[in-house]
């Protein structure tokens, strides 16, 4: 009985991937780099060599599908990706019939941060909500939405672009295109580029006379109260907390759930997100909306896209 | 046959109310006028009285429900009114009973927004659309959401409050209690405040120098191409093109339409919201997105809520 499938999250330095079982469980992993320069074949050839390690160890005739999650815009029914800023080479690629073809396996491809909201929904932090919201912080910001108990994924399968909100409203150029949008003020990214806008503030701050400063080590300096580090994480809350008040008054989510590796310096700017939420939004789905963190971290995506693979 | 039914919006300063029969054909109106600071006796039996004289036209075993729009938030499923910022002695009133109670009809209401929405998906600019987002610009901003066909009302019933995305950080103060709200710059109450603001910067401009000016006002100087007319449209347009752009982003929307009075002034402002759109979306969605007028006018309410009360 093919009880399994393969599921994969293909961001824009790495190639990760699992063997995952109905119930969740995760039987085995395989890991590839992926270039950002690199071509579409070169890619895909990843993923098919990644996925036979994966298919060597649990047998092919075990295996269902294969689900890939990718940090781009596509047409989920057609399983063709359209835009894809981290790994430009796959625009227009027809991913889920390659994948067919060179696998034998049904292939089911979906948005990285929809992933991640469906992984969340079936095993984590949202299950039983019927409407969330899930914000994932790293590279960049990415989201997802569920919409009575389902994925919602527009009329084009791009909804859920949460990082590109705006909160500025001439503020710093943004990767899209635009500006002053969230993922400029809330992403692993940004912590950084801020720490260094404002280093000549906090001349005391060791973080300040830091080189090289990595948001790792932003968030070392803010457990040890560095009021540099504690300033960025205030100000990249109150902007999170902006985007997030427009979706309270939206979408009147019953939860929003914040992952991704940022949100594990969730205490040190949470407040501030909370505090702009209550501001902004109206005080009924300002007091209705549950904030809390995902539970299932970097698996969230591969779990959720292997999910969409099992019911597809 | 009871094959009708009365539908009303309630709105700060008039209730409106018609006779709607299952194909959407009005069969007659009433009418009142609603004060702001009257209690919610007061209004309540105004709508029992405008709905007495739709029964005494009809005869009441003709009509098989009674549906109220209203510009609050409310808990759809249990017919109660939560926060009405225009008639605050509604807060908390059990409308639908009430009205069952005095009417012995069986009652639905609903948000004005979400109602305007429906209507326009049944009868309107939305018609076959699967997602849409309806923007009402009146003397506030209101919005209403269909996705997937239907309407969406978050977990509580208020979702679809477009007027209050932010779009200017620390911006005009709103009477949602936040500030920046997109409502505070592309309502008519907005064009209104914008033209005094800029009529010093405008000093050859006719409509500068007029006193108690209207949008109305506004409107036809702008037709003249008056130049404070022109940039009040033009600034008013880039506003709500900044929220729509996020909606754009954030949901994919296969339409966004856009009524109320002001979008009677189409032509003045919606190079200007187009332009914003395109520039701080997404390509995929931003070209996707159809950007028209609602077409039902006023009726859009009414029409919408006579559906909800035909099917409940």
């Amino acid at each position: 009985m093919n009880d399994t499938v393969i599921a994969a999250d293909l961001g824009g330095t790495n190639l990760r991937m699992a063997v995952v079982s109905r119930d969740g469980t995760i039987l085995t992993r395989a890991r590839r780099t992926t270039l950002s320069d690199a071509t579409s074949e070169v890619i895909v050839s990843e993923i098919v060599d990644a996925a036979n390690e994966c298919i060597a160890t649990i047998g092919h005739g075990k295996i269902e599908a294969i689900g890939v999650a990718v940090a781009a815009a596509l047409d989920f029914d057609a399983g063709i990706l359209k835009n894809s800023p981290n790994l430009p080479s796959l625009n227009g690629l027809r991913l889920r019939d390659q994948l067919f073809e060179r696998l034998g396996l049904r292939a089911v491809i979906d948005n990285d941060g929809t992933a991640a909201a469906v992984g969340e929904h079936w095993l984590g932090a949202t299950q039983g909500t019927k409407n969330s919201v899930c914000v994932t912080l790293g590279t960049g910001v990415g989201g997802g939405l569920i919409f009575d108990g389902k994925p919602y994924r527009g009329i084009d399968g791009t909804a859920g672009e949460i990082g590109h909100i705006g909160v500025e409203k001439e503020g710093y150029p943004c990767g899209c295109g635009s500006h002053g949008c969230v993922e400029q003020y809330a992403s692993a990214t940004a912590l950084v580029r801020m720490a260094k806008e404002l280093a000549k503030s906090f001349p005391g701050s060791p973080l300040a006379s830091k080189s090289d400063v990595t948001g790792a080590d932003i968030y070392d300096a803010g457990l040890q109260s560095d009021p540099l580090a504690l300033e960025v994480f205030s100000i990249m809350g109150a902007y999170l907390g902006m985007a997030l008040a427009d979706l309270v008054n939206v979408l009147n989510p019953e939860i929003i759930i914040v992952g991704g590796g940022v949100a594990g310096a969730w205490d040190l700017f949470i407040g501030s997100v909370s505090r702009e939420i209550v501001r902004r939004s109206f005080r009924e789905p300002a007091e209705r909306v549950k904030l809390i963190r995902a539970k299932l971290g970097d698996d969230a995506g591969i779990l959720g896209v292997a999910q969409l693979a099992f019911q597809r």
